[in-house]
């Protein structure tokens, strides 16, 4: 076959087709032999969906987007890259000409042709075409599933990155999902004193305990009738005393999307500290305003990944600073596709990274 | 009398009272005879409510903290003060010793002495002493007024620095109070390419169009059962149209603390913009979080001031580039404290700035 | 003739040339015919030494770098631009694509096609072609004069921006060339508090008080056999005194590339100020790194524009904030451009800004 | 004895004497038993000289700067610190009330109090009062000795801190001293990616590969006749091939003060890095500022501490990350001060670190 594909077909209907093999667009791409394909939560929400805000599913897209793979043929202008070499692949490339672009945050480009963000075609192809700058070679001693695992990495250190985390620091993280254990573990690599992490389900906790966490912690549920914000303050306080964290720590990394964890957070974050949003849930939630004006908050966005970021999480991984195979649980073959998904789907406590193997040959 | 004083004993309870001539605390010191004073919502608060946040009326306090004098004694190490020298008086002075003092964010020290914040004393007396460096001389050619009006343009240049506000960006500003408007003065002399006013009064609008504000707008309400967050969107998207904001301000700043403000606030913003928080209302709002990180928004509190904040706003009143005599539109002598305070709690759209006289003599 | 250009064909060997008229090279380009171009130091530099640095003149190159003209052609993927439209053009169009244009500082871009920079053309042509995210458009008030003007205020704002500078600042600048005056103006505009410009040659002082600069200096000269460092610092302690810069500027600007004026500005500034090294002459001075370390000094290298530096211009231009009109002394036709290149040779102390019209027809 | 002291009493001579006991100066200071203090290049710098710039011994002032010991009575308003409590001293308490002081640059203060600078005592006797808040508790697994060394620690997190130092990135140290390969160790500490020393002694070298360099080299010599800045910049371009650093280390840390290594550092500084002037040799220095301007270096001095590098110093040592107990070469008594101050004078290669028991009981 020239391109076998796992296609999104429309919503809830996936397939396997096989599409013409690609062509580079031009002489600064490369063609990728893509080896080892992870599966996350945004991949799975398209297929069930259909829609993530403004991104909406009008014709099928190739799925998958967090990837690695071989070189397997390069433009004419590529200078960084030859045949043969092995890649961790960022999976958004800008416009390079609008103003976030010549900016430095093309993380913001409206123009990205992201994978598997309608209408853009994701990497659970044989073959996958690239700008050759948004490769990054992995050394010898890296395999190929952490060079798919460097996209979540990636993740991580532009979360770290925007929260402009320093040594020394105190670190709390809401969320012990892959992004939030991550972040712990980045936050530990840059030298962070104390990092603690928060979840509802204890396994993903002592997950985190045996990972980058220096502790845990599982939020007690309101009791009923209590008021949620009030609640939210309070553990914010238990929290802040029984990790002795003074006045609150340094930065908080809201990873979970999670109302309860947003409001806690605000709650926890010591005066002039940050705080950065990078999970994602309800659209609008009820905020301590107030609370962020009093004690003058740093609250920023987190979205994807801007300069530096890839480099320095495959030096993560190749260093051993970050150990990303602990992540994986399950592995699939690229026809068991679908059953990779439908795992993840099913939002088991002890599926972690689901991680999908390429077309071999 | 020797130190005659505007006292708040309890809840909606003020009287003058005859208090002794304070004593400079130690050799930092200066003993200003106060001139000017100006009401801010923060001394009506404390009158009618007793609390602001952790601020707890417990015993009698003088009110009054937007003040201008002349130095009537110095302590023995003072260097940068002389009796005869007129002064603005920078209201909080905190404790130079917790980490937040030692590391230049003294704005959020939780010792400082601040004026008419339980239980520290305010400036509605005839005497006040204050740590030397927190008196900043004025220039002749400015008077005692525009000495007095030196606080809100103060709090203004810090909503300004916390915004890091530039030569050449657009800034949208909700409210046009007194804050509000000083805030688009400001941006106006730091160079700022558009600066719009947003209120849902027409007058303030009116005052604002002729102050800084290169355009003003007053929202139109919300249809009858529609949804308020899509309601402050759309407000959002009509803003940004009929301003050519394009993606956004480059700035927001908030300075209503109305809930549909700060939502349409998140909702303008351009990607990797800014917005501040300096209004005050209800503790907790519906705040679009989503929105914030995926367009990876720099939220930032800003509250009282840091250093440089009251040199920049000397400078800013005697250059002549910010005209505060204008917000003023009320004066009262010492012993008409009180009519002054209820005209400020009446709310009238025609009353701006009220001000009070010191004691004479 | 297709397209008249007036060409650097060796050192000190110019003539005009007709060459082929140019084809727009992708559809992202503009074509523009050339209305108006400053003359500046390099265009001499190169016509008289062939080389800056590692750029050599190796084969023949158009002169010109600073120009305005009106878009006569578009490419199909432009948007921003559409034929009649007058821009100001950004000379520089870098490779977007190495980690300098990726990360936003594409001022760094070793392979941008840079007008006039061996082995690019320059815009002394009746036709040029550019990216049009590199032209800006200039309002109806702005005329062509002040469009090709736009260069030297960008290359002003970048050092502005470099110097982070701000409302309520001291700013004292070296060098009072177009680039210092336009500093001094740019400055002003963004709300210093005090600027001060110093010159060895008076008239220049003289135009620079009465464009941007509060006060004006004329360094003396050192007496016989005083050492040279000694002497900066003295003149460094008297600049301070005379404008009362305390213990010196917040931000030196040192646009003249002269050493003593290196010297006296490393030793003017204050500790932790803002030193930024703009203008070029010697590759190596005698510095004094001592100060420099103990004042804990940020001493920044200021080349070329980045994003934001030409609207930001422009608006300053559009605005009426710089008047750039005042700078240019001798206006010449596209003919006479040999005579206009040999008037900025001559370095006349009455001669400041040359330009040379386009084209006609 | 009262107060055993180490007293230099005019250059060259140095005296035991004993003093009366220390009073504590106000309610927030505490009276530390010192326990070990480490000799710094500057403590033998005034012994010799009698001056470092400003500073002139003009009085006898008792030595030392380096030191840990025991609280054995605190002020009445002291909250952090009770009798018993085990702490690193840092050396200069700031006048707290100049703009330097108010605005977190406390280490710019010109009236800080800094143990033996003139005309303050320093701490090499029994008894040192100190402002509470800059004493640091030490855990209860951290000795004495660690203590102590916390201060050169500290210097080294406040160069990282000055050079914004950061995971990933590539870092290259001029000078393999103390502070050179505590700044090594710190970088690695903080997630750098490559960290290179330079020195001319081999010893420390091998030492610093042994401590926290990746890649350790020793410039060779210029030939006879060569021009010294040439050959600088050669070097400066066989360190980055050698160590693969491409365009050049993005953070230059230069720990030597010495003339060729500051010019190699520039050379070597990548486009739009960081440089950081930390060691201190001749006063003026031949600079190639060209280079720093067309590459726009960022160039800053770093001197002493600012807020949290004393606590992130105490938490690297206490943590294992950065080990001091391997750089003390050298131990004596109290009663041999004037042997240790003559070890560290001789300049052997094998001694790096002295360090100096209190006085006992």
């Amino acid at each position: 076959m020239a391109n076998p594909s796992f296609v999104l077909r429309a919503v809830k209907d996936v397939a396997f087709e096989n599409r013409p093999k690609p062509q580079l667009r031009d002489e600064h791409e490369v063609m990728v032999h893509i080896a080892q394909t992870g599966i996350c939560g945004s991949d799975v929400h398209y297929w069930q969906r259909g829609r993530i805000g403004d991104f909406v599913l009008e014709s099928p897209i190739v799925l998958g987007h967090e990837s690695s793979g071989t070189v397997v043929e390069v433009g004419s202008a590529v200078k960084n890259l030859k045949p043969g070499d092995r890649v961790a692949i960022e999976p958004g490339v800008p416009c390079r000409r609008c103003d976030y672009c010549r900016g430095g945050a093309y993380n913001l480009c409206a123009d990205t042709i992201f994978a598997a963000t309608p209408p853009w075609d994701g990497t659970l192809s044989k073959y996958y075409t690239v700008a050759s700058d948004y490769c990054y070679p992995i050394p010898d001693h890296m395999d190929l599933e952490e060079g798919a695992m460097v996209e979540p990495v990636a993740v991580a250190v532009q979360i770290a990155k925007v929260a402009d985390l320093r040594a020394g620091q105190t670190v709390l993280v809401f969320g012990c999902g892959p992004i939030g254990v991550l972040c712990q573990a980045v936050a530990k690599a840059y030298g962070a004193k104390k990092v603690i992490g928060v979840d509802v389900v204890q396994s993903r906790l002592d997950f985190a305990a045996s990972y980058g966490a220096d502790g845990v912690f599982l939020p007690p549920r309101a009791e009923a009738g209590a008021d949620p914000v009030r609640h939210a303050e309070n553990v914010a306080r238990i929290i802040k005393e029984k990790f002795d964290l003074d006045e609150g720590p340094d930065v908080v990394l809201e990873c979970s999307g999670a109302e309860p964890c947003i409001q806690m957070g605000v709650f926890a974050a010591k005066k002039g500290g940050i705080y950065v949003q990078a999970g994602m849930g309800k659209e609008e939630v009820v905020f301590p305003i107030t609370t962020a004006c009093i004690r003058a908050l740093a609250i920023r966005g987190s979205i994807r990944y801007t300069l530096g970021c890839y480099p320095t999480a495959v030096e993560l991984v190749a260093s051993g600073r970050v150990d990303v195979k602990r992540l994986i649980t399950n592995r699939f073959k690229f026809e068991e596709a679908e059953q990779a998904f439908e795992l993840v789907k099913a939002g088991r406590h002890d599926v972690f990274k689901v991680i999908i193997e390429g077309v071999q040959g």
